[in-house]
């Protein structure tokens, strides 16, 4: 067990020691702090970006635009909610195969050593001081500064729904997948009942193409449900997500559909 | 709704930030970071300190010694069982008055403007912007200098057990306790129930004197279960914490129960 070293990383105080390494990247952005919609919206797979400091991890410039790297469309979805809800958005800023923000330390899919059909060739046999800094460097800041939003929140009298935004690819390990909103739940499964009971105009499925037991709840279960929030995941093909006018579409489209889910479940 | 101002405390990026205040002193210590122990050990509630940044809340010299302002006897408790195991300590430095750092920011108790006969007059209608102050400057802090502690550990391959240590008053609302010793659980029982089928000499008592029904598990929810990670609330009744070498002897008595329950749940 390497554990010598971390008392040096650990400065706990207002948040320096381990988060402090001012050569690492910010993995995190937040839009709208101060929006005062009743949801914050996060979008862990935000980005595709592999900075410098974490390197390529010997992907190919395709491989690196894939799904495997970021969740496509996701982003301007999820701006697309966060404006029509006037709501925060907390946004992942780094490529997911460095660091998966859905993903505890411990998961084989936090640093990926395989994606779908993809090798990830620099994830394989990762020393465990690497594993320790991309943890420092990407997932803490980034659950702090969920943390941060959700507490604010609670302190200020406001009992936010926690939405996450997703996108999945239409053909996985080549079988084409049916379904266009998949809408996913941790232990509280209210709001996203209240979602796939309406009409969305989309072929809509609860807990698909995945649910929380293959460990895609990690942010639900640690941001929302301890705190009593409600709380859903949204999956959507990323074909649907295609290009900026798509996505603003969908969030037009799914809007109303989460402003009703919203007050259901208040 | 207060929300105006939020954007300019937040910046996320590696801990500034609301959590980069210089003017407040640091909410949480850590002693032995580096023990590679299987425990992680938490005491919330080990001091009464009331800087002067937040005030002393109106309060006498008697009250900000009473059970009210802390939890007397727990941090050489948790000091004696962290070194017996190895185990790092993540310890509070600010009396629980003036955040009771095992309960989330919108909990009544959080800030409390009452604990048991006593009335805490600078907690009465406190205002939003102070809410968010102590939010930020002490919760959010400990919090997640904990998640580090956690995270760290996952990275590096160790799944630690989390145990927090608390005390509590021999008389409540003018009734004596006859419970020693109480073993609080969250959802995952399976730590609390391999610490009270054992012989502990105590009058020990599953969920008692409270429960994890009485919002008394904040800290095992939020930071063991959602990982889950095998955890367990020690209340000992603070008349058998009474000095440094009762609290010592205490901490060799639990010593062997804690080690055996640890290996029950492994």
């Amino acid at each position: 067990m390497i554990l010598t070293g971390l008392q040096a990383l650990v400065q706990p105080d207002r948040g320096e020691g381990l988060m402090s390494d001012k050569m690492l990247p910010s993995p995190v952005e937040i839009e709208g702090a101060d929006a005062p919609g009743d949801a914050l919206i996060i979008c862990e797979h935000a980005a595709n970006d592999f900075p410098a400091q974490y390197g390529d991890l010997g992907l190919s410039e395709d491989e690196k635009a894939a799904h495997i790297a970021w969740d496509p469309g996701a982003l301007g979805l999820a701006r697309g909610l966060a404006r029509n809800l006037n709501a925060p958005l907390v946004l992942g800023t780094i490529s997911r195969l460095i660091y998966d923000l859905n993903r505890p330390p411990h998961a084989p899919g936090a640093m990926a050593e395989t994606s779908e059909i993809y090798r990830i060739p620099d994830n394989a046999d990762l020393p465990v001081a690497e594993r320790l800094r991309r943890t420092a460097g990407i997932y803490l800041p980034f659950h702090n500064a969920v943390a941060m939003m959700v507490a604010a929140r609670l302190a200020l009298g406001q009992r936010p729904v926690v939405i996450t935004v997703h996108s999945f690819t239409p053909v996985w390990h080549g079988t084409p997948r049916q379904v266009e909103f998949g809408v996913i739940h941790d232990a509280d499964d209210r709001l996203a009942r209240a979602i796939t009971a309406q009409d969305t105009g989309l072929m809509t499925m609860l807990n698909e193409p995945y649910s929380a037991a293959d460990g895609v709840a990690h942010m639900l279960a640690t941001h929302a449900t301890p705190l009593g929030l409600a709380n859903v995941m949204l999956e959507l093909r990323n074909d649907l997500l295609a290009d900026p006018a798509a996505q603003a579409a969908m969030a037009d489209r799914l809007t109303p559909v989460l402003r009703a889910a919203i007050t259901a479940v208040r």
